[in-house]
């Protein structure tokens, strides 16, 4: 896998940014460690999912890429894979519920994708998608759970680690653990003692459960303001990659995640979405043992401005 | 005075941030130009202001540095005196009004600063601190009407054309004038051709009537979401440069300026305080017939939760 990550990086050279890494002399003496941000709130379309969609897309067939990919997500994954179409010349096909964020639609077709809307009282997305990639053909670009797809998440990790050095310790935000599994590996393979440990939500916690129990667990809609996380479970090789390699799996209360978010805003002046902040959100509640080199993957930056109002106010 | 701003960032190595310069493909098309956004909102202590404060009291006497600085304000020059008076050994005394926002009150004294509350029904703050000026030897480090303030602020325009070369245009907000002389002599000096724009907004536009006019024309608490703007008037030195060497000025309405701060958090994921949006709420109002490579200070990042919820919101 690490090799399908250094070929990943390579493929997306020049197509997503080099995000910049930040650091904060607040942030350090707060912590009592030094802290690299990995700003994946700056990458196009404002998180980390540009990554994986691209080099998952980048891999099809030619007759693979002239039929078009499918994908449901109403989150990061469909602007991800709305945008590699794109940039790909693959028309893209993205299923989100009737009741998904009005910007979120209009930020999907803004990338050229073609959405097809369900009501979520009516179907479910499989089948929806499901008949749309019988009768047109499409391939499935799915969110997590797919080689290519966590291979292309790992090279955010991987730049950190080549553009900072050696860590002890890498803080990666987990939701269906496709950015977590990649981003170990990666890791792993240059910084061998570097500790990665998976933060999600405390009231999201099935990576955690599954990790320490070593069986997949579930979550049902969790009330979580951290709404990347709200995958209802670790899929199956990213399950077997984050247990095999992972040190450790957190959770951080929502008042945590919250305060991250307030902090990354005001005193790095960073615009980070509640999920993107778990990595400080632990640093900062002080559960982990952070010491020496630290080194967290902000995830991304799209949050809906009600959303930041009540974080702010 | 533009070997004074050579000067100046020299002293001022090691000291504050060489801020990144981020560009945004979609401010790019929206706008028709190549943009350069200089972010001295990532600057210490939020904003530019760390860079003039430093400057003027690192070329104070011993005897001086001994008795100590005064400053009076209740905005970011307030908090870039108190941390330059820390990083030099020098105490800082700051007068403030009583209703002052307590986080600045706060940030001031975490600085390190004596702050100095004065009821602003019974006193003005010129009372206030000529008396501290008189009774205690304090130097008093102006806002923005001093050769050294002036110097140490033209620093960051100075970084722009170092890191990205010659513009054809800079924009840069206008309050009493002290990052709008500095940016322009820094400029003029390494780049001749590059039309050098103040902006400031319409509720508050005595500098542009100013420089239209030939004399210094004032305004008296301007309603506007801009406070970093609503110095009375220019001073006799910033008057004097600006007249002298700015290409135009030019004025954004309130709703352009809350825009543009929208703009900048949506869409490159940073935080920006009103202030510091106006040269993008100059471009996206499009008043300036901006071409070719265009350069924006930010000038700084210190928003209050209420007044960020309202813009999202």
């Amino acid at each position: 896998m690490f090799d399908e990550i250094r070929a990943a990086a390579e493929r997306l050279e020049g197509i997503v940014h080099r995000t910049p890494v930040v650091t904060s002399r607040t942030l350090d003496k707060k912590v009592g460690a030094e802290v690299f941000l990995k700003c994946e709130n700056f990458q196009r379309v404002g998180a980390f999912k540009i990554r994986g969609a691209y080099n998952a897309i980048s891999q099809l067939s030619a007759a693979q890429r002239e039929r078009g990919v499918l994908a449901y997500s109403s989150g990061n994954h469909a602007q991800g894979v709305a945008l590699a179409g794109r940039l790909l010349g693959v028309s893209t096909t993205i299923v989100m519920p009737t009741d998904a964020p009005v910007t979120k639609l209009a930020a999907t077709r803004g990338y050229g994708a073609r959405v097809v809307e369900y009501d979520r009282e009516e179907f479910s997305r499989r089948e929806v998608a499901g008949r749309l990639l019988e009768d047109k053909g499409y391939t499935l670009i799915p969110p997590f759970d797919h080689a290519h797809i966590i291979a292309g998440q790992g090279t955010a990790a991987l730049e950190l680690v080549e553009d900072v050095g050696e860590l002890d310790y890498l803080l990666v935000p987990c939701g269906g653990g496709g950015l977590l599994s990649g981003s170990v590996v990666a890791t792993k393979g240059l910084a061998p003692d570097c500790q990665v440990i998976g933060v999600e939500p405390e009231v999201a916690d099935d990576a955690t459960r599954s990790f320490y129990s070593g069986r997949i667990q579930t979550v049902r809609n969790p009330p979580t303001i951290a709404d990347g996380t709200r995958t209802e479970s670790l899929g199956k090789l990213t399950f077997e990659l984050i247990r095999q390699h992972v040190d450790a799996m957190r959770t951080v209360s929502e008042e945590a995640i919250i305060e991250a978010t307030r902090f990354l805003f005001f005193r790095t002046k960073l615009v980070v979405e509640p999920s993107g902040a778990l990595g400080v959100a632990e640093l900062l509640s002080g559960a982990v043992e952070a010491r020496g080199r630290v080194g967290v993957i902000l995830s991304g930056g799209n949050v809906d401005g009600a959303t930041m109002a009540a974080i702010l106010a």
